[in-house]
């Protein structure tokens, strides 16, 4: 009796959860893909098997992409009326949904003018994300992420005045070489410092702060000049140091001073020419035809031979669709509200995810003038305050073009993503302008609240969050049991992943649950 | 009696060098300008007044765009048969004339495929430059000048392998921090650090160097992943830290691992799209009709009545030109050899001047696979070897697209220079691709020495050198004489700068000569 005979003779008896138990007991259910390649599925090998995709984000297009490529009948049911989940872009005119607050972007029409709501960088090193941009001609550029003439702000240090990055970043440097150089010339690292490293370790230590000859910190042209230098006899006149005592009063010395060495965050980060959603547009331009807009999946069923996906249609009718297999990228933070046919071990998944995703917002501004360049020499990158925006970003697209989209809020922590959350859009807008003047203080002239866009990610419907993070011990616990297949179901999205947050996550789940598909077709069929 | 009377009276009696010297006695000579705003001259202030200009690279052009503004006669003097000077930009087809060879580009033809083989990079603060980018409708892009997805690699550690840069500086950090923290943990720092700071600082340290909670550092995930995280259950595994004392044993650790803080050299960096020569290419558009080419100066004569320049002109046939003022913008390396009526403090500057030119060199292929992004994802920036070579910079231009510049060889170390400089170009391109296989093992099955150019900048014509570093005292002692007028001749480019090899010095010393000639001129009509 080959496989399949007997699978159908315990389905006979016991029902699909029987066949789905014994495969699972055979070892058929568990793949090894890992999602990093792509799962190059034979031409022709999913001829005439049916999956429904739940989600036409990136997880949902990729995994529609790769198999129908290998002739897999998809249907992507999208609640939305447009593809692209959170891979998004915001332009002149668009509407930015809220449960409780609707909102029209008032930017200027202008390639450059537009803001990524939702992510919106691409490190080096994502390359199932990067792969696609490849072959479907995105073109990308640099997004600056670590810019030296950026600011940081904080109220506890230097009367609450901005200060300059490269002043922060290479006074530290200096402070912290020098506290070294003594330590090793007091001879209270000779355990750990051979003889013969001392020397080599001294002079490093040296080049590493800019130190002078007696290992003293005074100061560096690292730092930047107060006087720049020029032509003629302008020598220029460089900062003085900060004082180590201030430094030390702020907290920019946690992480965000080296949160650009991160593994996600380190140069270089890439972003689309012209926005995000180029890269949900190519895949639409790809299996547009295979999706259904509008659909909103209202129950998930296991039928005896497959699956069954209910949903109400753009015209508020109840519709049903069997699949084969089902590829659920819906965020958790959804997916607990959907009536479904899960295992007990994935629903308790689901029900703790849910709870998991992240009130993450930005907020951004329209300027007709980009004073951060005019002004302060910033082109692209990152400003830091302490204040409840976190993060000004400055765009790297349009340098020195007319008006720029400047993201006055960048927030991830749950309580300030409330707490700005609960507020009305124009609320929030003046919170923004209130805080980033401790940085650009000339914000409010600079800038129409007509012109500005606010999105609480928790507040939008078929996201309700910004990403997932598992916490504790989630990824030990509950985690593990929807990267598994629940039978017929199998899961995608950034939530899939140890990429949560990131596109890659996303790409490469959506790898993984294509893979899983098509082991178990194999399975089925053997 | 006026000025002017006073002036013309001194000039009967004893002319024109009598004339500057008692102009100088009064301080009409000396000008407060310091180039960092533009001149903003009155409009027809210089209406019948003649300038001479020599050489229209960005120095030239930019007086000439200034002063014809305002209404004088420019006559650019322009050695070569096209504008800009080292504001260059090699492509399909070009040829590099050197004084005993010539190449022709063998590129590809695509707007991505170019060389700048002199300068190739903006700093943000460098708003001289900019502001005429701006004007102009130059579009900038973003150019990668560090990236931690690049190489290290010197042959005396690692047995000669690359290191990844992610890699050095983030264990590198970690190692710094974790011997600092036992320091201070210690007591051996109590004198410098208070009390008070002491967990301050404690805080930080383990936060700057990704240390662990008994301040040991066991590695990051700065320093990156040997398997990448990904999708499912796929966690990753960082990479071990790299053993101290091996990283002491290479020299990364001066500095290269720091280039990127440097003045000149931190985020953001631009450049502009489509090659340099865009801006050479901008003010050609706006005071080409102004320029006299293939015109080579042979003499610059003071007359009674203000100045003669003599050239030979693209027939061969000697011309000569009358001006009241010269703003001369020659590298001294030509002008030296330039038959000129400069006072003595003058010639010696120039003298002087013209051996502290650099001799850079840089050495490029073109890939018709840009493999360092396909097979080590690195989109721009720099690796850094101890070989000859020193850099090897990857394209910011055309990522993911077809085919790339890789400049193998960017060298400023004069020793290296002249060596590498005495070889055809074909052994060039040999020696480049000896050194860079060190990093890129398949270079040499990657590249064809077809698409190969090299360029030695003190063998270039008109050119002589890279450009200028004023060493020792010669900054204090002859330095100066070149920062006045010598008489009705002025001095600009990057040479008459703090900014030396950087464009914004030729372009802030020209502001200054521009406000030197006009101030002149106003206290001559005076």
């Amino acid at each position: 009796m080959n496989r399949r005979s007997l699978l159908k003779l315990v389905g006979r008896a016991g029902g699909t959860a029987a066949v789905f138990a014994t495969m699972n007991a055979m070892g058929l259910l568990h793949h090894q893909a890992t999602g990093m390649e792509r799962p190059n599925l034979p031409t022709g090998s999913g001829t005439g098997v049916n999956v429904a995709i739940l989600g036409a984000g990136l997880a949902g297009m990729t995994a529609a992409y790769e198999l129908t490529k290998a002739g897999y009948n998809c249907t992507l049911l999208e609640a939305r009326d447009r593809a692209g989940g959170r891979c998004w872009t915001i332009r002149a005119g668009d509407r930015i949904d809220e449960s409780d607050s609707q909102q029209t972007c008032g930017f200027n029409q202008a390639e450059h003018l537009y803001l990524n709501p939702g992510p919106a960088r691409i490190p080096y090193h994502h390359q199932g994300v990067l792969s696609y941009c490849k072959e479907f001609g995105v073109p990308m550029q640099v997004i600056v992420n670590e810019n030296r003439a950026a600011y940081f702000q904080d109220d506890k240090a230097f009367g609450g005045q901005r200060m300059l990055n490269r002043r922060v970043v290479n006074d530290s440097r200096g402070y912290l070489s020098e506290l070294l150089a003594k330590a090793i010339n007091r001879n209270a690292l000779d355990a750990e410092v051979s003889a013969d490293d001392r020397e080599r370790i001294l002079t490093f230590v040296r080049s590493y702060g800019n130190l002078d000859a007696d290992y003293l910190y005074k100061g560096s042209t690292r730092a930047g000049y107060a006087t720049a230098p020029g032509a003629g006899t302008v020598a220029g006149d460089r900062y003085s140091p900060i004082d180590l005592s201030e430094l030390l009063k702020s907290d920019f010395w946690q992480y965000k001073m080296h949160f650009a060495e991160g593994y996600h965050q380190a140069a270089t980060m890439l972003e689309p020419v012209g926005g995000m959603d180029q890269i949900a547009k190519a895949f639409e331009r790809r299996v547009g035809q295979f999706i259904t807009y509008n659909a909103q999946v209202t129950q998930i069923r296991k039928t005896g031979s497959g699956t069954r996906i209910v949903y109400t249609n753009a015209a508020g009718n109840e519709q049903a669709l069997d699949a084969d297999f089902v590829i659920c990228t819906l965020p958790l933070s959804v997916l607990a509200n959907v009536d479904a046919d899960f295992s007990p071990a994935v629903q308790q998944a689901i029900a703790v995810g849910a709870e998991s995703y992240v009130k993450a917002m930005k907020i951004a501004f329209q300027a007709d003038r980009r004073f951060w360049e005019e002004d302060d020499y910033i082109y692209g990158g990152i400003s830091w305050t302490e204040r409840d925006v976190t993060q000004v970003w400055y765009p790297s697209a349009g340098f020195q073009q007319p008006g720029g989209v400047l993201v006055a809020a960048y927030i991830w922590t749950n309580s300030i993503g409330e707490k700005l959350g609960a507020l009305s859009p124009a609320q929030r807008l003046e919170a923004a302008i209130a805080d980033v003047e401790t940085i650009h203080p000339t914000l409010r002239q600079e800038t129409y609240t007509a012109k500005g866009v606010s999105i609480a990610w928790d507040k939008v419907p078929y996201s309700q969050g910004g990403w997932i993070e598992w916490e504790g011990d989630s990824r030990s616990s509950v985690y593990p049991a929807l990267t598994q297949a629940d039978g017929p179901i199998y899961f995608a999205g950034e939530h899939l992943s140890y990429l949560t947050g990131w596109q890659e996550g996303a790409v490469l789940s959506a790898h993984q649950a294509v893979s899983g598909v098509a082991a178990q077709l194999q399975a089925l069929q053997a």
